[in-house]
């Protein structure tokens, strides 16, 4: 393809992406798909010879769109939003054309400065304290892949500072602390890393929504440094994947503090952080804890922050204990800059040693949306979000499970007075698959809460409108009925 | 922004990309600023009101093109290539337009099946053997972001194998074996993972360019094992970074066979992988030693293979040993297809959860290239290579560092005869400072190999011509002369 013929295959790949997004209200939410479709449609090697560039793209159109969930479809309620914004579209699209690794500050001096601005925007965008500001040199920011990057590189810190100051500790003594409502990728750095994780329960039913508080902490490290054990970083949650609960940062961050300084604590905001956006969110958003006691604090813009994925920000608090954790520098990535210490070097902040040019999109989101434009967006979400959780208060056969958080409401059908909690989750399994056999039209997803089952309903696609969550609210009204109909007075047992 | 505005800087953006590769000669290939260059350029807080669009792209191409090393530059002869293509640039913008977070076949049907299909292509370009296919249900392919989570993933599921057969194993004992010349991620995943690595020294003056032994494999086991400690994982190279050393791999892979099985055999083919695609270079590149011993085989085709950053293809023998190590499934990830069990769910083969649809660029450049046209690219960059190293060894103050390989070249000024070492090294430090003085004219790198400093020439833009290469023969040639006269006939001490 030589220059002219990628401008004509650009154009009509832009005009695709415009037909896509005016019709994407008539695609199904999840493409009624089964396992082997596509493999079914494609040959089995690549071609000898190379295809006409108008074949391969009508087969994008004709084959692979159908096939995908739709995340930025109105009517998706699932997980948590995925962004695709046209202004992140573009930063990748430019970023991706003048590919730089910029695994060091000389191979990629714009992608590193413009990372580090970026990065300190958002930090004084989300009211972060000065010493997490790149600008500070002491803390600073750096774009990962995901929270689930952003929480290993924290662990992996974390670890490496204990080990420092303890170095006889044997590995197998080491704790993750996670609560019950911690991400998945919690645990995943529990496997990854080879190391011991406690899981502090947070689910019990009198406190649901309540979050991680000081005492539940309290015993749990007094207890296992009894044992001889060694917690050394504590995972706390701004907004739970099960549930939107948010830990209580600033009374563990000050435990922590005062009693096992030694302990790092990693705040994992990756949905709820861009609320921080909204002074009248930053107290329920635990930021005064956040600025005073959190070692590492993650969002990610590519979830609810409008920037297209991939994009998890993440701050430390002192970038010598990433440094240290990370750095190997053989010959060949050695530069003067890089010797000089007058530059952030990028490699020594991840996982691995070359990274894509992300922050460009993310320049290019915030200075399009600009800061009012972004909180504009997070209101709006919250408000449909408000909408929904009231209409489920209002009708007898719904419930709440736990507290409206933000944009998610976590709810489920009422089960009969006094029936077991069994009887409750077979029915709402019941009623969640009836859900599930409309995913064309809407989709939410299930998720389970101290045993209870239960739907998660959560607002963030930035072309929902309150027409949709109506529409979202009317189909759930009518599948519950159906189910509950179906099962009668009686309800399964 | 709307579809019509996002229409119009769409075009603009593709436009504007045209409009760099027309103008990319006109660059330096190395930017020619100063740390803080562009940070005294922007505003240090984002904007209250969203911008003109016009505004924000016109800052990127007057502020970040121009601040960016150019890795697309014809002259541009460093570290490894980094690849942009139009038709891999395509395929990013479109999975961008509709992303799916692909954490599960439910989540995103036609990127996982897509992800089986272009892996399996792949692996049949290679002459890999059909246990690595997905489609025999026992190995199977899958797309990282780079060399280094390939290596780490591998590590994980080597580590999470050795301590299932061997439970008591303390983790203090366990080992990672790499050699001098293992790419420095070997060594930081060591560090990640908080394991000990013990470096195989195969840089010896007598067998520079050799790669690893089998011998010397078996001395370091016996060793280790006499010690009571327990080397679990050796990562072998084809194609180092420092030298395109080659590891052999057939004769490694059959002593840890026969004598030391539960060791696994991770393959590191990052840069060199790809010319398994010529039939030609299957023996050099260790073909039958991967197909008979490899555990799992990396290689970029970021690097090498014409598709975009990022894009590494990671195969392993069993699946079930990545699924095994990796796997975690809370409630709000369960899906029908994964608890059935006949899908793919690529997030237990990875460190993250969420994934960007990666394999639509890798197909979108199969078919656009073809196996002919991808074949017929990694042949040029070799012969272009050859060229180079003919040149360094037909003119007799230069020097082969070590056998030409590939597409790389390491060489040195010659430095007088009988000089030491350390002479010979000043001068070529000398003499690379020089080189980089004229980076915005061509750029190599340095490196070191078994103490000796020199010089890497690596072939990979696909916009390099032989005529680029002659230049920057020419410029290294009066480089040289320069150093050699600034010197006199007695060179530095």
């Amino acid at each position: 393809m030589d220059i002219e013929e990628f401008r004509k295959a650009g154009y009509d790949a832009i005009d695709r992406i415009c037909e896509y997004y005016y019709s994407l209200r008539e695609y199904p939410v999840v493409p009624q798909v089964q396992p082997g479709f596509l493999k079914k449609a494609l040959p089995n090697t690549a071609p000898g010879a190379g295809e006409p560039w108008s074949n391969i793209v009508d087969d994008y159109t004709k084959l692979i769109l159908p096939g995908l969930l739709h995340f930025q479809h109105p009517l998706n309620f699932s997980y948590f939003p995925i962004q695709s914004t046209f202004a992140g579209t573009l930063g990748d699209l430019l970023a991706g054309s003048a590919p730089t690794p910029s695994l060091s500050w000389f191979v990629g001096p714009a992608s590193t400065e413009l990372e580090n601005v970026v990065m300190d925007w958002a930090a004084k965008m989300l009211g972060l304290d000065r010493v997490f500001h790149v600008e500070s040199n002491i803390g600073g920011g750096v774009i990962q892949t995901s929270a689930s990057e952003s929480m290993l590189v924290s662990v992996v810190a974390a670890r490496t500072r204990y080990l420092l100051a303890h170095p006889m500790t044997p590995i197998e003594s080491l704790l993750i602390y996670v609560t019950s409502q911690t991400h998945s990728c919690g645990r995943k750095a529990g496997l990854v890393l080879g190391l011991n994780v406690r899981v502090l329960d947070v689910d019990e039913p009198t406190r649901v929504g309540g979050g991680l508080d000081a005492e539940t902490l309290r015993v749990a490290l007094d207890e296992d440094h009894a044992a001889g054990l060694a917690p050394f970083v504590l995972i706390t949650t701004v907004g739970t994947t099960t549930s939107g609960a948010v830990d209580n940062v600033a009374d563990v961050g000050a435990l922590l503090k005062t009693s096992y300084p030694d302990v790092w604590m990693h705040v994992d905001a990756a949905w709820a952080g861009v609320v921080l956006a909204c002074p009248e969110y930053r107290e329920r958003a635990q930021l005064a804890g956040i600025n005073a006691y959190a070692d590492s604090f993650c969002t990610n813009f590519h979830k609810w922050g409008l920037v297209n994925f991939e994009c998890s920000a993440l701050w430390v608090r002192d970038r010598q204990r990433l440094i240290e954790a990370l750095e190997y520098t053989p010959p060949y990535l050695r530069t003067k800059q890089g010797d000089a210490g007058d530059t952030v070097e990028y490699r020594n902040w991840h996982l691995g040693l070359c990274r894509r040019f992300r922050s460009l999109k993310m320049w290019f989101v915030l200075r399009s949306y600009g800061l009012n434009g972004f909180q504009g967006y997070i209101r709006n979400c919250i408000a449909m979000n408000h909408m929904f959780a009231k209409q489920v208060c209002a009708t007898p056969s719904f419930e709440l499970v736990s507290p409206p958080s933000f944009a998610l409401t976590v709810f489920r059908i009422v089960p009969r007075a006094g029936a077991p909690n069994g009887t409750a989750n077979k029915l709402n399994r019941v009623f969640y698959d009836a859900l599930l056999a409309r995913s064309s039209e809407v989709l939410l997803t299930q998720t389970e809460l101290g045993g209870v089952f239960c739907v998660r309903f959560c607002v963030g696609s930035s072309r929902t409108t309150p027409a949709d969550v109506e529409d979202a609210w009317n189909i759930v009204c009518e599948v519950g009925e159906t189910v509950r109909a179906r099962f009668g007075k009686g309800l399964p047992n």
